[in-house]
């Protein structure tokens, strides 16, 4: 059967991204498409690559137009979406790209983002490790799921395995991550421009700051981490899209490198989404390039005391658009990796 | 006075900007350019952004052709320069821009590099805090000089003045780079292809095995640190230039932040190539380009109980050829910054 | 029905984008690849991005490797593909990605390439306008087929409505080209270097010289050309992928522009994969990034007398494996547009 | 002697660049630096990478600031220039950077800026030939100089010896450029971020629009066009600084390659800053970024009956900032290549 599809938020990035992937999606059926300053605009006119959807003209966001789907994404600003989707039946299944409903924690929301708290939804990480199974079992028929965040989800990726297994240290975490300005969306601030992104590397929210710190520190919770810690470093690197995430914790004391590898290899024996690369090798972003697919290396310095994991993820794909999908399919009963690429478009 | 000049390794990207920067010394001429495989040829035929340089041919690299000028400078590959260096006089200020006698440990050589030892030379950064004073006073009026590696020095600038002032721990430090593939040199290697590096971010030597682990060390050793052990990723970026290194260490217990800042500021107060950026202020690889300046930004991460210190630096300048003249600016008694740029050319 | 492919040259930039390509195609099964240096590797030791085909192994290009599959696609340097041919059966469908039977002249082979002419195959640009039809036409049938140069196919999609339609001239065309390095291929050579490439804008094959030029003329002249001139200038730029073409030729003096607009309306009307953007649209690179899209857009100037045609293209798609499978698709009676993507992936 | 200096614009790419420039010129000293909307910030939050500039703080530009100085460079947008000037003293030296006062041609003006007529002021390019000798001359004691546009400036340089020698012809000439996005200026526009630029090539001003147009034909005229007409296509490329224009002429009939060679030679043989490159070798932006360098190749195609010049150049310095302080040099007296680099930033 063929599933109706709304998309709003069509004239952003991780609206067009959600689009693109679509148009493969043989069970799904794109037949309104929402923007707020856009509106009335041809798709075209605001996402011209997307060649495949000329007929289509972006309607007014607005509970009228999104209802009567099958599926809702949503891809609007933080705290756009909690309104909407109250009004949308609970048959609908609505997916949020926004960050309302990711977090569990109103303390957390309160600290990081602030304003009304939104309630939270299924996390859209269907590989995530759990202290048992994974997230993959709470994504199976519920109606309501919180898209992650795309540095978050790719954290939590990289680290979750280590914790569950016992095998690393939850405290005193460190990642830093190279990032595309793409993640940061199509908003028009000095520092994103194109003059400033080239040729330079651009640290942002240093010290603790950056929104996905909780939603990190709840995954790995899930994981079984008691307490989290973690040194969080974005840098605005010049790609438009990809998030290279080099995360490091201290090894359990007495664990040999084979049992730390074993931890993601056991993680992700069975994931087509999710791939550890073998020993000694490690990802690119350009590997992954407008593909759903999570591609981790993993280290170990002993010298350091420290397992190294190396992901690389498509903030727009596996980060977002492609983690929605992917989660859509296993809500309503589909194979899940249904309309997914995994290869990625290199060079 | 002028002195004259020497640069082997001319054809290579360290010699060139040896090159690019000397043409605006008032105190230095340069007399003789050498290569390997493009001796013979026009240098503006193989840098060809060298436009006032026209009138040099590369000779041959060896010591006929190097001796007889007051300073060398040698962008020779790994191994080398000792036998050069030998054969040049005592009284010849000697900069060797390569590897060979940066580290003061056999064991660090034969573990990182292989081969024969070459001995240790004065190590030219001159802002380097040591746990008494700077490196500075080690530079005046010796006459072998080693430049540093580029992250190395970027690593240890940005975290010396924590261990000097006992603010941070020299265990678990963490260090991840983005940085530019000219750091890799002009050699023909399929990673380093423009396909590959551009709209990608890449990893390498993850794990514990790249060859600037013992030098930062060495240099946290000289600023008081009694057994440091870091983790170091360095990751390139599509910039063809630059350093963003972002260092942590965990803070002494106790320590507030404001006394964790006075340590930077302390170390680095008078300088006028190494600057911690106001509270809140990070820099970008950008602000560096071409300049002799390293950029600090330095936040106090209170909950995961570690500093972030995040540096820009050029690596080609004072990452290498800036950090090898301003070195030879001081062996020489000259003012420290003569000819050397401090703006980065930006955007 | 399923028809058996084989790849060879799968270790190139070419190689990997059919296979990219390919996985989507619900027709086509992937049975062998093949490489010279790379024989022996698991293919995704050397297309680490390919993450749906960790199963093969990259075998020995041979006639018995390549011989008993329905289709064989040679992405091999320019003349290794006429023996390889020569030797597999009448029937097997055989696209070559090379330049070797792409050119009608024997003496524009011996001009430009020189060496053994190798015979002319239908050329894989199904859309372009002959004096009658298109192109489409001769390759329904075939079983040899000549994929075309990229940018060859680009400046003459550009400009072949003009000539059929009488509008514009066929002497003093230009075209000047920006383009990513991965048309050059994997190629190690010096000035396609990361560091080279990255910041910079680079000229080469400048005034006449490059290979491309007589087979845009051969495309000209099916399209009505009697004698064409066109002074042809491609420029590198940093971005891994794309060619953008900007041709202009005179328009027949006494023509309006409605009527000059026409002849690529009238072209293009029915195509899926060439089209003509709105007046006032222009196409970027980026628009077609990973799509089998030709983007055309258009402007009569005339205060100099000229219609100037912009098209974006990936060179790696349409311009070469997305053509190669298009015509593939003509040549086996499939649907032309089967297992091709019309979106590009932006930004 | 010292001349005082104010610059206005100061947050503006231009500004920057002239700041950057400026703390190298012995005979300059910057006093006053003047902004609009960032009025009251201490510059270095603007322009952070101007580390030696930390003690300036932006004034209001006004007539008040900027009143009293020996030169007053504008770096404002077009149209603010005229008031400002009218105001300041016959003996300060006034240059301006932005558009005001380049044209001759009041229907120029008018087709193409619109609004006031601001008077023509003497064009800042010195190498530029004229039916006789160069514009160096008319800018020697000028105190209103007009800094040229630079992609105007670009192509001018590459055209008019070709024009002046009479072996080109003036009509159907093309130009299509591949330029960063820094000559578009710091505003904030959706097609300038950094996630719509990386990876892509943008055309803009398709069809003879483009304000530079009137520029480059009056240029032309000066070295004796009649009647110039260009077909001119500018787009963008990854690349934050630089262009590289390839403009194509006709050849006037019967004149053979060394003759038109000889008229570049001849019109650029004693300059500094404007260089023919050898035959066979053409120019790359890197090899002029950040100096106030253009370098031209020349080629002449006798197959399409075509000259191509290729040149590139920094649009903020040899474009712009370069430009300016080149044409204050003459217009003071001084020697003309005081305080500007000739070397490029390379790789």
């Amino acid at each position: 059967m063929t599933f109706t599809v709304a998309v709003s938020g069509a004239s952003g990035y991780a609206g067009g991204e959600l689009l693109r992937l679509l148009a493969d999606h043989p069970e799904f059926e794109v037949r309104t498409v929402t923007a707020h300053a856009n509106a009335g605009q041809p798709l075209s006119a605001v996402q011209p690559h997307l060649r495949g959807y000329t007929h289509l003209t972006l309607k007014e966001t607005s509970t009228e137009t999104l209802a009567g789907h099958d599926v809702v994404f949503l891809a609007l600003p933080h705290g756009a979406s909690g309104a909407i989707a109250a009004e949308l039946g609970d048959d609908t299944l609505v997916i949020d790209c926004g960050a309302d409903h990711r977090l569990e924690s109103e303390q957390d929301w309160a600290d990081f983002y602030g304003g009304d708290f939104h309630g939270t939804w299924e996390y859209g990480v269907p590989e995530l490790p759990r202290m048992s199974g994974t997230q993959r079992t709470r994504l199976a028929k519920t109606r309501r799921i919180a898209a992650p965040g795309c540095n978050a989800s790719t954290v939590a990726l990289s680290l979750a395995p280590g914790i569950r297994a016992g095998v690393i240290e939850d405290r005193d975490i460190v990642s830093v991550l190279a990032v595309g300005p793409s993640g940061a969306g199509r908003a028009l601030k000095a520092h994103l421009l194109g003059s400033e992104i080239l040729g330079s590397a651009n640290p942002y929210a240093v010290g603790g700051t950056h929104r996905h710190i909780p939603e990190i520190q709840q995954a790995l919770r899930w994981a079984g981490a008691a307490e989290p810690t973690i040194s969080f470093t974005p840098t605005i690197v010049p790609m438009s899209r990809g998030i290279l995430a080099t995360s490091t914790a201290r090894i359990v004391p007495g664990t040999d490198a084979a049992t730390v590898r074993a931890a993601w290899e056991d993680a992700y024996a069975g994931e087509q989404f999710v791939q550890l690369l073998p020993d000694g090798q490690f990802p690119r972003t350009a590997d992954v390039l407008g593909a759903n697919t999570a591609l981790l290396g993993l280290a170990v310095d002993e010298a350091a005391g420290r397992v190294v994991v190396v992901a690389a993820v498509d903030n727009l794909v596996k980060g977002t658009a492609g983690a929605a999908i992917q989660s859509a399919n296993i809500a309503l009963g589909l194979a899940e990796a249904t309309g997914l690429p995994v290869n990625g478009v290199a060079p």
